[in-house]
């Protein structure tokens, strides 16, 4: 089913999180990644291919609470170590299916455009985003975020979330 | 003539059948292409150069009905022969002029992005939508779509509907 | 503060301004530029290394009022010279904050891929727009266009705005 025309601040405030999402990873702001979902919220990242073979197992990143996405920003902080660069997303075709009152699926196509510290520009992913969108007392949450990049091939290695 | 501001839910009609034209070719459901269309409907690409030049005769494709494009369906199924690959839609800038109550011409731009199977990355057009649109019984349909791709060079042969 | 729901309206308007901006560039309709902008708008593009680094003389282009403008595209005209190529602007991510009922600060994050005149095509910017937008008798102007591109490192010349 799609959005009654009477839901246009519901349908705005789910646009609103799909950009908090890419503006917290666009300006660096990786604590505020995990505070968009729900406690016990899912971040997968997973290839086209591997989601297409039925590879359950081909996830880039897998993580089903709000506390490992907080681990995997520490380890980002003060444990990995990868050349500085910065994401820049284009996030459209954005589609929102009502499920129920509070519960909305949502399908969107993302590119990922990537700048290195030498000032290098590139195109590192294209795909589709599925979230499943839980409103909490008005706010919309990720209950889930399945990202599906077009290939596993990138020109450089994913580090931050995408 | 733009959009007056009680017209939400057309708005959102409209978005939606862009967002299915581009589902329908990243998703590799086809067969889906031609419904979008009027039985009469036109499918149209042709470069902003010859575009420019008034060249009315350099299409890259050049559909006058449903049938024509069921027909180039059919060929890239069963006859065509071409690397597999996939294209993901970026549209944006829509922009929406209403003509009378239900017709519209829209236009928006657009970037594709192809991936091919060996998972190589690259963005292969980028120019702009012209849409007719009708709404037939609350449903919108494509009367004619032009598409102007700002080159006639891509990196890649067009086999798809861009 | 965000847009409240009965701000509909205000919205598309605002979603046009952007959409009118990219537009007057992509068609190489530069006359239509500074007229988007307030007799006393301001036009700035710094790179995101300069503005983190909080070098504030460290513009590519800094025009404080609509006659800067003009004489750049006067100077565009029939002073510069430059290899012809054509523009295309993807803008998402758009966020609207109110600041007043007359006055908006609106941030999205933009694409633009150049197409040169012998066909070649090149994404040569992406970066974030930070907009100052005041309604003047209903009509959504910019009173200033910050402009971040995410590096100042490009494959070409930046001639035209961003």
């Amino acid at each position: 089913m799609d959005m009654s025309a009477n839901s246009t601040s519901t349908t705005r405030l789910i646009c609103n999180l799909l950009d908090e999402y890419a503006d917290c990873l666009d300006s660096d702001s990786l604590e505020k990644w995990p505070e968009l979902f729900l406690e016990n919220g899912r971040y997968l990242i997973q290839s086209r291919e591997n989601l297409e073979a039925r590879l359950d197992g081909g996830h880039w990143m897998y993580y089903t609470s709000q506390g490992m996405m907080r681990d995997r920003v520490t380890s980002l902080r003060h444990i990995n170590t990868f050349n500085k660069h910065y994401y820049r997303h284009l996030i459209s075709n954005i589609k929102i299916s009502e499920q129920d009152d509070k519960s909305f699926h949502v399908r969107s196509n993302f590119l990922v455009v990537q700048t290195d510290f030498e000032g290098k520009f590139e195109c590192i992913s294209a795909g589709e985003y599925r979230d499943v969108i839980i409103m909490v007392d008005g706010k919309p949450m990720f209950k889930e975020k399945l990202v599906i990049p077009d290939t596993f091939h990138t020109a450089s290695a994913v580090v931050y979330p995408l």
